[in-house]
């Protein structure tokens, strides 16, 4: 724009938010601008805080503000039980569903060798030594059902042969509420397949 | 988020952008917190430049980080017309068309005494006295085709009545490339009322 550079400067930067085009970065620039500088500040601020200050958690490799996070110091958490997911979206998932109590393990991705992502890269050593030294007793491969997701959770799977670890995948099937209409065909499938008997 | 403040405050904060919900915050966040740590705070620092750095015109009102901005200081810009537009977003549009050589003068919204904006808010007096210091011989109301707009048109028009200048409106009509069918009622009646002989 011929008449800032700054809100120019603005407007680029605003794309590197993930489904961020040009026409919405200019809405959003101007937005703030007109109605809500504060806003505006207040994300700088929380920005820069959190590009400097937020890392992975040691035990758990989650985002985390300390060494180690909140969920892995909380006593409450059971360390016998260990959760791997693929992201911390995934966790905070698990987490708002408010049911699981134990602890977690965050790969920051799966293997993925066309791109380069080895075990070394989403931290399969540091899972199996943290499997060991917290004499964890189940371990739930929570990764996603792709076949990526599935291909890490194998791989993790076959690192432990031999252990007395017990270790399990998420169940699936027709999803809560789903409409039976709806569901991909594997999934029905899948749904078929883990039938239960109906209990009075 | 139970593992992160940095991380609740992040997101927190991008909700402030028009259009984003606390999903589409958390996928922002994790992803420039996994992928784009350098985007971040490049955003950041434009945020806080912006907010703290972007003024308005003292000449046209618009977003301008010097007293006068580009275009009121560019003098191959004519100043004998000028054209009033309710936002930057707009006077961005018609730059971006290319065609337009002369001045500006941004309302920043329109009348809408139901909000309490009246003349005194959108600068109607400073765009009065602009057109007379800068001797403007056409002013072309280029505020939006709704009720606001049109009224905002019409008061201006007013305050300029018994003056010699030529004060014009955007032609209505069927869009560059539109399909007829897709054009709605009232612009094809306004098309049909403007229609032109055809000329060879
Ligand atoms: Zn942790
Ligand atoms: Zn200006």
């Amino acid at each position: 724009m011929a008449f800032s550079p700054l809100v120019d400067e603005l407007v680029e930067s605003l794309r590197c938010l993930p489904g961020v085009g040009q026409k919405t970065a200019q809405r959003m620039a101007f937005h703030l601008l007109e109605r809500a500088r504060s806003g505006g500040t207040r994300l700088s601020d929380a920005l820069s805080n959190a590009m400097e200050g937020v890392r992975r958690c040691e035990s758990c490799q989650n985002f985390s503000d300390t060494e180690v996070c909140g969920i892995c110091e909380n006593p409450a958490r059971s360390n016998g039980t260990l959760c791997v997911v693929e992201s911390p979206s995934d966790l905070l998932a698990i987490e708002q569903a408010g049911d699981y109590k134990g602890s977690y393990f965050v790969l920051m991705g799966h293997l993925s060798p066309i791109d380069g992502v080895g075990p070394e890269e989403i931290g399969i050593e540091r899972l199996l030594r943290r499997v060991r030294s917290d004499a964890v007793t189940e371990l739930i491969l929570a990764t996603n059902p792709t076949v990526e997701g599935e291909a890490t959770a194998h791989y993790i799977s076959d690192r432990l042969d031999g252990s007395e670890i017990l270790i399990t995948r998420l169940a699936h099937g027709i999803p809560v509420g789903g409409e039976l209409g709806y569901v991909d065909g594997f999934t029905l499938t899948h749904a078929f397949r883990g039938r239960k008997p109906l209990l009075d």
